[in-house]
């Protein structure tokens, strides 16, 4: 960490910040430029909070040179974190697909959406039983009675289950559910974070419309500090000025969080653009980038779904597309 | 509700659509140009879910005519909403300004600065126990003993307080605190949302970082059609590309809210601005424009505050602002 | 285009405003709802100013259905635009690679680097001679003998020149180039887009940092309404509150263009992401997504280059990179 | 300037970056921590381009500590700029009114507008003659007609003239204009910036659309390291993913830019919003904020204009709004 000190500092309120910072255990270097004096904090400062020292009045900024994340960070994991879900393991150079309905609709619904995605080569259903919703008005999900249809999915095909949980409260109702997914408005749900910490399941984290890197990284890093090392992160698009996509897919994600984190990355196209015209290349291009895995709306009559339906392609698309996705990662 | 079509629309399933929109009670005007036959809907549309119709595949694009929220609508509420908080009452051409320490630390502390800014004009207190951190190695509030020292605070100066609460089992712990506030990485955590609509307590809603005017007003809209009619708007700061200040306040949410909604509009000039230098001309510039209140962030000690020091200003600083804020409400 | 009227609308008004639409040649449909009223134009908006009717007071909001472009709209040019440079074509259903360094800086260096290119199956040489740079302590560029020294390197190896124009009045001086390319930073320089209209050479235009997809066709329009049908476009990275890399590449826009237009589409992944550890996933991601080229950096020694070196590449990584490319665009 | 190493630099590479930040005249102290090496650069380091270290191989990271701009650096030039013009001057206290129609359209209409605004109190003029239109279809203003036109409104008022100037080539005709705008399109049109640099015109620079504060006083560094010292600054607003307001309208670039630079800080609320509603708000907001002045279109026809009715507030709301400018200003 880099103090940037103010012109002219009080050299009592130097003494005194210099002195708090020893006491904390670090060594401190001092350069004395032109303009600046800097200080730099030797010694593991990973968890200290940044606003402690900046708001000291004799300081102008404080830098970060060291990653606020430990847990999260590949230089002290320098493997891969694989993770098992059924008879499937998630990084470590497999591509996993997860495909499934934006909602839940009936029995029927899901079991013919799970068959046909398992066919064509998806080993994780996906499949919303509570639906966060800008809108009151707008449909909520079948709750309950979701995760039941969902597990009954499971039961005929095989699949694990991969579906949202909004509250730390649900978690009794998630006992068979294989992986928790938080979404992107709850990434900073700090309460949700912490009970998933305390859990043994994996848990899939999107990215906030306006968090960075570093931020989804933070979240992983509640989980992960809670004693939860299954943490798969997700790109899911970020909120720009361009309105002609949902929102902005940023696939440079996959390498830099891949460089930055031992965690497998998993790329959402569906939610990301908002058109299910664009979700085949957008699958494409995560693969060919290196992704561990996609996340893809699959529904059987895309202008009748509960919602979503613009972003949902067909079983028969995801059929076509699928092969191509396992070619260019074998390739990439 | 204007629906574009695609060039040479099947009829049989134009016929459908239009079919499915008359059952739903619409009337339906039908425009046919050189490039675009148009449907016009006549009706409630408020609460309609758009992707319902968008996923249609003869269907180029559905455009909102009228806004997707009604209990929160100016249209449908022209007057002014008024909430009385113990003596005090937020909207209706008052300034209110609520202050107090990013957290609460102890007794002597929270007790001091509530005098403090009671002198200086403040009518409400603020103060965190429970902290929404980015950290899970940031301090993290003193919790329920947090609540305990705020009411003291609130016993010895009769200021009602406003508080954050991050997940609605919260909410028996919250009964003798006076706002509930939504911080800004819960605005869309529709399950505390929907807890909040349920009581009859005033709750103070942060826009979200990536959040526009109208997603900020379904939040509300939320807690409204839960039957609570207590809401305040805050604004605090977008995220944008620049990074001198934390965030981006943007202050042209004041007139643009007050003109959608008939709900009362704070601005929060210290996690906007993220520096205490920033927070007095933004606190002006926020009562020229026409803010029913402000909400600042005031620690006897800055340097030594347990989190957020960088953007609290003294009790010196906020008794001298105060009494400028009211001379431009008054003028403006 | 729809136009949506303020509630209770003055009827002198709205005559007045019907009579001045019907003048203009369009049929006006009008419907009447519960709160609203609205009318649709029917006719050629494309060319039409949205403000001369949204100032009126009668009217609340307008709405396109058209786009505002016309030259460069695929529904009225539906086969693909395919622009001969030298012996390649660029789109058409080809990947072109465009490579060379950021900037020239010696014979050897950009012969050098254009004979390896070459070799790896790059058909196109870029290079810059004028620099926009933000500090104007930067190295600026060659300026005219680097023009010189690019022209020597398209003798030498027979490879058409691609260089950034920066000011009309720069154009005899490129009278040899063979792509003219418009930066980012000058995306919206009209003076210069209107010049580039009346020459007949292929124009490739970075897409501005704040811009959306519109503005780029908008752009772009200006060079075809001036008679020049040769233009390229080029996705480059948006800037949004991400700072680990540079911009963010909006690789979404290549089908999202592709749809909207029949100009070629590039993708330009060193600009976009500034860090060469990411070109490679992201130039083959860029492939994946069906992009008709790509526009990459590659210098031959990085830590040495005059600008631009974290995001450059070397000819050997390059090599290792252009087969993977063509093998995905074959599949994709 | 810091530089963070990777780990285990190889010590021939370290040796050799050292031995060339020594020959440029830099002291280096170096900080040995736990995972990282670091160096920090001691010596003036405003000139020097950040990319040629960060391309090193054993570079982690580069820092900058002193900003890259000097002549427009409030640290070495404490002293607020003043910029006189006509009778007027900017900066130093005053709060200067900029006003006039978007685009100058008649002789009757600039010299009505003029007189109205000059006796409201603005003391410069301004109205567009070389109009930049993001449609190549719309109204590109009068040209020179225009400039002759805003001349007879000067000699008829007294008034000075702003007037956007779109290439360096035009500057003969721009010799009588008083300001010289560059829009926020062309804040990076390097060509332009350095022709002016070479004039002693006062320059007014709009901030582009996404461009931090750095970026704009890199802009006026340009103009000012050419030998003109006089730069006026002006925010226009940013755009963000917020669509109800043309863009986001930043105030806090008033007190941020005033703390680097010495240079006036000029707001312009109409472009910011696009909605003449919000106009009167955001200019009592700037004027409280501390804005050396604003720029305020003010049309006698708003729903006739040729341009940018939607934001032009008529003479009559500017003859309110003026004197609350001045008194809030007053108080500030």
């Amino acid at each position: 960490m880099i103090i940037i000190l103010k012109e002219h500092p009080d050299q009592q309120k130097l003494n005194g910040l210099v002195t708090w910072l020893k006491d904390k255990g670090f060594d401190i270097h001092s350069s004395v430029g032109a303009n600046h004096t800097i200080l730099g904090l030797v010694g593991d400062t990973s968890q200290i909070d940044i606003d402690l020292i900046s708001a000291n009045e004799i300081v102008e900024e404080v830098k970060r040179v060291q990653e606020p994340y430990k847990n999260a960070n590949r230089k002290f994991h320098p493997e891969d974190t694989v993770i098992k879900v059924g008879n499937t393991e998630i990084g470590g150079g497999n591509l996993t697909l997860i495909a499934g309905p934006c909602s839940v609709e009936s029995e029927e619904q899901i079991v013919e959406i799970a068959e046909a995605v398992k066919k064509s080569g998806a080993t994780i259903l996906r499949g919303g039983a509570f639906k966060p919703r800008t809108s009151p008005y707008a449909f909520q999900g079948m709750a309950l009675e979701g995760i039941r249809l969902l597990l009954k999915a499971k039961e005929k095909t095989g699949l694990p289950i991969c579906t949202e949980i909004m509250d730390a409260n649900q978690l009794p109702i998630f006992e068979d559910i294989d992986i928790l997914q938080v979404g992107a408005r709850n990434m900073q749900n700090f309460s949700l974070l912490k009970a998933l910490g305390k859990t043994n399941k994996p848990v899939l984290i999107k990215r906030g419309m306006a968090c960075t890197y570093q931020d989804l990284l933070m979240s992983a890093e509640y989980v992960l500090a809670g004693g939860n090392p299954n943490v798969i992160l997700c790109e899911r698009g970020i909120r720009t000025f361009e309105t002609y996509t949902r929102n902005t897919l940023d696939l440079a994600s996959i390498p830099s969080l891949k460089t930055l984190s031992h965690l497998p990355v998993i790329i959402d196209p569906s939610h990301a653009t908002g058109r299910s015209a664009l979700v085949p290349s957008m699958s494409m291009a995560a693969a060919a980038a290196g992704a561990d895995g996609l996340m893809i709306e699959v529904h059987n009559d895309p202008p009748h779904a509960k919602c979503d339906g613009p972003q949902s392609i067909t079983p028969e698309m995801f059929d076509n597309l699928a092969p191509k996705l396992f070619t260019i990662h074998n390739l990439a």
